[in-house]
């Protein structure tokens, strides 16, 4: 395989849905192709869940394409003009400015500036004018809109929905009308708003409609939800090395293949043999050090990468482990942790036991527990960690009871 | 009573509703309020629909309160911008001037122009920005728009309602703000939209919301439903004075008490008085010929009203009626008058009969039929007229069958 032959499988790997298929032809093609990005200049913190388009983007830059990113500014400044909602916070043009500058800044570090165009689209949306508004409004259907998930969940439940809001959508599709993109790309979440830009660019008679590409959702650190700030289940970009690393080592074992593939640049050979590894019965930690070191890679040098596994071990082997360590009396049978914590008073509450775990916060000899119900039997000498500083040790009694 | 008590009597009789309750005082109050009365200049062919809401106006100057006469121009120079539906085609400029000028001419009928201002809502909705359309769009519910009557029907049963409809009532309402209207008054099937400019004015912040008033749908000449151009169920104000009259004369007899409220000056003695010769068994023609003077007396000199009444009975009684009229057998029996027209080949087609029928065109001893299914039992020697000018006279035969 050639090495843009290699680059097309690996971007091939990371989508979900191409429409339409025949768009693969142009993508793979010699023409350089416009694709579009929006980015969302109220939350600037940048993850690893946006660094799978990212990624992606990068790998048609590879190709030879061009990217339009586009910093929604216009709705952004505007918010939720009610002033009801806290999740719309109106944002005033030195939040944007500055949230634009952090947003690029973190964006340069994937994406090639030369094949980049940074966009505001408040230059063209802030001049559109009244008759425009209904004129771009006339072009999609009030049913069509509700069936949009988010609008139809709150729809049927009784939650508000003010009209304006129907109004976003159509505005960020009508920044492909604006910009004549050929494509663009965003998570499967996204998948109303990138069809939104098709079909505006259909309804305002522009000769081409933008193909649109989809990439999976990550999941967080917890191993079930989308990855985000809000739950704290994510792996900032901007997160020292050494963090970044020691979260990737926490991630239970069902995502080390998707983290190989949205978040790496194995190719699909790799990835097949990593599979057979894991189906193999290799020990899931090898493979967790490997994609640390692949993930920190790629926003530090590979000697910093390297040693962050060293560090790791180290931590996790004996260092910073105090030797003086409190034993907790245990019963040689299956126990639920959650339990053993609340019956040793290891914690207030239970609910702030289960926020604790589901944090990644509580780690069994150096391997954190995920999940706030999970049983076991307990070792005897084993090391049970709570929090940044608390260590406790099994002691381990035959059960006296019956 | 003093005269401007009895004024408001009038006024009052033909509301539907006040919102809120505490209005009246205002209403009748000596501070002189604003009026707010939105035009649709796209259909400026007024009748007596119309007239209802215009004497109410009137009603209201006289008691010394001042109109604001909206020409809604912006949204009819949209119209509907998909181009996709034929009941909002987009007026020119020109369109919208002359269907203003017409409107005016037909409403100074009625309205003292002393105390109007005609306003043109152009000039505050055409300067507002795409960022002032979001803000406006942001004051209303999507499930509250929803629950507007057409919108509620078209989206239950599954057809389109684009997302710019949405904004047309959000923007007449915005007129409501930009005049600081202290009153709007419409027919029953404005509520939503009235009340649309009640809630926009308190979103906006506006000291005093307007009250609403709301008068009754005026039936047309079939007496069932809404008088329309479309159903050709109207009576025109630039009707000639013997037309308005003749269609008076053809009204069944439910409507006489409704026109004589809604479409006269008659006090509350006099409706009750009217109401008690009903009930008496006066016969209707009489008072239907008193109804059809007072109505078009209003638009006309009394003595053009009066000689309505002396044409009218010519004309039916004997006048213009040929000498010699040609005869049709007919059974003595109940019979349905279109099947009677067939069988004697009067028309070309049953749909032809039942058109001009529903048009009041066909009449027996000069009542016109209005039920396309009227069934009756021929008297001999009565006077068929079909059309402007064929007359047949029947003959009726006893029946010979069995």
């Amino acid at each position: 395989m050639t090495n843009s032959q290699d680059l097309f499988a690996r971007f091939l790997n990371s989508c979900d849905t191409i429409i339409p298929e025949d768009a693969r032809g142009r993508l793979s093609g010699s023409k350089p192709l416009t694709i579009k990005f929006g980015a969302d200049p109220s939350a600037p913190d940048l993850h690893l869940g946006h660094y799978v388009v990212l990624k992606q983007l990068r790998r048609l830059q590879d190709l030879g394409h061009h990217v339009q990113f586009i910093i929604g500014d216009f709705t952004a400044m505007i918010g939720d003009p009610t002033g009801k909602s806290d999740t719309r916070p109106a944002l005033s043009q030195d939040d944007v400015d500055r949230n634009a500058a952090s947003y690029q800044d973190q964006v340069f570090r994937v994406l090639n500036p030369d094949q980049t165009t940074v966009y505001y689209n408040s230059d063209w949306l802030r001049p559109l004018s009244s008759q425009d508004m209904i004129r771009l409004a006339s072009h999609y259907n009030v049913a069509r809109m509700l069936e949009r998930d988010d609008f139809h969940k709150r729809y049927q439940s009784g939650q508000s929905i003010r009209v304006h809001e129907f109004l976003y959508p159509l505005l960020q599709g009508y920044d492909s009308v604006h910009l004549k993109s050929d494509v663009e790309i965003g998570g499967t979440d996204q998948t109303f708003n990138l069809l939104m830009g098709r079909h505006l660019q259909k309804e305002y008679g522009l000769p081409h409609q933008q193909a649109i590409i989809t990439c999976p959702i990550l999941e967080g650190l917890d191993g079930v939800k989308k990855m985000s700030k809000s739950l704290n289940n994510h792996i900032g970009i901007h997160d020292a090395p050494n963090d970044m690393f020691g979260k990737v080592m926490s991630i239970p074992d069902p995502l080390i293949i998707p983290y190989f593939t949205y978040l790496t640049d194995v190719s699909s050979d790799e990835l097949a043999d990593l599979k057979q590894q894991l189906a193999d019965g290799k020990n899931p930690k090898h493979l967790k050090e490997a994609l640390g070191v692949a993930i920190v890679s790629q926003f530090h040098d590979e000697s910093v990468a390297n040693n962050c596994v060293t560090e790791f071990n180290q931590v996790f082997a004996n260092k910073e482990q105090p030797t003086d360590i409190p034993p907790i009396d245990v019963a040689n049978e299956t126990t639920r942790l959650d339990q053993l914590m609340m019956a040793h008073k290891l914690m207030g509450s239970k609910k702030e036991i289960h926020r604790l775990i589901k944090q990644g916060a509580v780690s069994i000899d150096g391997e954190s527990v995920q999940d706030p119900f999970y049983s076991f039997t307990p070792q005897d000498g084993s090391i049970l960690k709570v929090g940044k500083r608390r260590f406790y040790q099994f002691s381990v009694t035959t059960s006296s009871a019956a």
